[in-house]
């Protein structure tokens, strides 16, 4: 089976490993080159619990799904391509600052402990003695041990390394302008520096985050995506924590080499890339709130990011209108968590061609209700 | 006369285009770039007022002198390489916060009204009727309307232009490695990508910076020079600030083009360029605290720049104990402001051959006192 994937981040290499697993005849577009959009600014943080309470429940159990799947994933990227994907499991520890943060946080362990994910509620003494450079301000914690981190710079070339292994041809500097369905095939036009040209193929999957609507499939309607910027600060130095350290206003990552990420933002401003002033200032100052030996490491880069969004923050994950052509995008936040997951179902969506249940409410017709013309 | 000056920084710059226009024969070389150093890192700002107390009276009257030979300086510059210099009159007006600023700002306005230097002592109210962006809490502050200001990011490229149609060879990427007397002339050692020669000359100019004692100058003895960190953000986007605006813990300096500088920490970090989160936040919310709309301008850059520093942090300018080489470096945070006068009165000496009085205290004998052997 011919499949043509738009789109080089997390997901569209993620899909495209799958299926060329599966026996599949794998081509995968990008329009500059892999890994060049959102995926490798995500912070790679893989916590379901964080935000469980704002999730819808569908959603949660497909991120549960997909982390279920991380391990043997991991595995079997870094078996194909040869490459680590910086995949890490000293969890998460939640630091409070004040009183409001403690019944936030006492909230948030009862709601993990009510669905069955174990957290445990420290004292200030008790995070310091776990983070000796936590803040001597901090009063309060909750240590979240199951959570697992990946780092999206490392996990996006290891994915090119294992789809390249695994067959998967990588287009990179190409962009595709439609898709077409023509005489029982599909028929892309493509688009590089060569000029303008066609590509047939059986099947094709839009996982271009942002730039979903940048490619014209007739006659698939329109969906409102949409870009929301999120800054994130990268510092280097001195090691001063072993696992990710959060609250609500912010979250720390540290990576293996040193490097420690704050973040992030989110912003409406359309497809700008500039880091604002606003969006750095508070980053570092609520990272110096909670471990103020940030402010001798060295700043080292300010990235800015896309995440892809529809009106629900839901991602679309599904067979459109169009026979043979599916939609992998909208992933917002959770792209690096719903890959695995996202590629699985795809790949049995894809090469078994049966409606699957559990991906009913990711359809793309959810999104065409509250665009209908008033009466 | 034929004369090398080693640094392309804004004072060997000054002083090459002063030398060459009253008939020298100039040949200047610089490392990097011309303007590579500190010089196009500086805010640009030309206001002796502002340090008055802190600053040797003997400096106040060479910046003072400096400052009076500005306007003349840059109609030269300006009318020689025909590339505008960003020069500004709009002032500088300092922003009170709080009650310890408001006792700081009367005790600046009495100094300066003392000296002759005019300034006006304003209620918060004046303050946002001046510079309507400025932040609701500002209680007060001090109009100082004779200060000045150059775009040192312009003065650089107008005084290569002028200094190259003044007949000045520049020799880029070229690093002086030593200066020996032989035979009544100079012989330098120079070193580039074609590899190391010889240069002869009759007169030499060491403006190298704080890369002045990498260049060995027997037998000129060692002068303590040291590089002090200096970190300035570069925001853009819509004008906030028709003035420098400033109070004690930070400077905010509009551009004509939009670009709103904030500056600028001092760290003793030896030869370090990288940026760090500490001296980040703290410009970002100084600048917070007196300008509000700063958070929605756009993050441009953050610049490192090494200013050159002796132990007194007062440049030294004159001869040295080496017949035909003289220095002008030194100049700590004033290179910009002082470059009009460390040419003039340069240009006195190396041409004019005789020692000139006020002068004096700017002689690197005064350093050595402090390195003798203790008895």
């Amino acid at each position: 089976m011919r499949t043509a994937i738009v789109g080089g981040g997390v997901v569209g290499l993620a899909c495209a490993f799958e299926l060329a697993r599966r026996g599949a005849e794998v081509t995968l577009f990008e329009r500059e080159q892999p890994g060049a959009g959102a995926s490798t600014v995500a912070a790679g943080m893989l916590a379901p619990s964080s935000e469980l309470e704002k999730t819808p429940q569908v959603l949660v159990d497909l991120q549960l799904d997909s982390l279920r799947r991380y391990p043997d994933f991991v595995a079997a990227v870094e078996a194909a391509g040869g490459q680590p994907c910086g995949y890490r499991d000293e969890g998460t520890l939640w630091v409070s600052r004040h009183r409001d943060d403690e019944l936030e946080l006492d909230h948030l362990c009862a709601i993990q402990q009510d669905r069955g994910m174990p957290a445990r509620r420290l004292s200030g003494r008790d995070v310091r003695q776990i983070e000796p450079y936590v803040s001597p301000r901090a009063v309060g914690g909750l240590l979240v041990e199951r959570d697992t981190q990946v780092d999206p710079r490392r996990l996006v070339p290891a994915l090119r390394a294992a789809c390249e292994a695994s067959g998967v041809e990588i287009r990179a500097q190409t962009v595709v302008r439609a898709i077409e369905p023509r005489r029982g095939t599909l028929s892309l036009t493509i688009e590089s520096d060569a000029g303008a040209s066609q590509f047939e193929t059986d099947q094709a999957l839009l996982a271009s985050g942002v730039w979903l609507e940048d490619c014209i499939v007739t006659p698939l309607p329109t969906l409102g995506m949409r870009p929301i910027k999120g800054q994130i600060v990268h510092l280097r130095g001195q090691p001063l924590a072993d696992r990710v350290l959060r609250n609500s206003d912010i979250y720390l990552v540290p990576r293996a080499d040193g490097e420690l990420l704050l973040g992030a933002t989110e912003e409406e401003q359309g497809f700008d890339l500039t880091a604002s002033a606003g969006g750095t200032l508070d980053l570092l100052r609520y990272a110096f709130e909670v471990l103020p030996g940030i402010y001798d490491l060295d700043l080292t880069e300010i990235d800015v990011g896309l995440r892809p969004a529809f009106s629900d923050h839901m991602p679309v994950i599904g067979p459109t209108n169009v026979d043979g052509v599916f939609i992998a995008a909208g992933h917002y936040r959770g792209g690096i968590l719903l890959a695995p997951g996202t590629a699985h179902w795809m790949a049995e969506l894809m090469i078994n061609g049966q409606a699957i249940d559990h991906l009913a409410p990711f359809g793309y017709e959810r999104l065409l209700q509250n665009q209908e013309a008033p009466a």
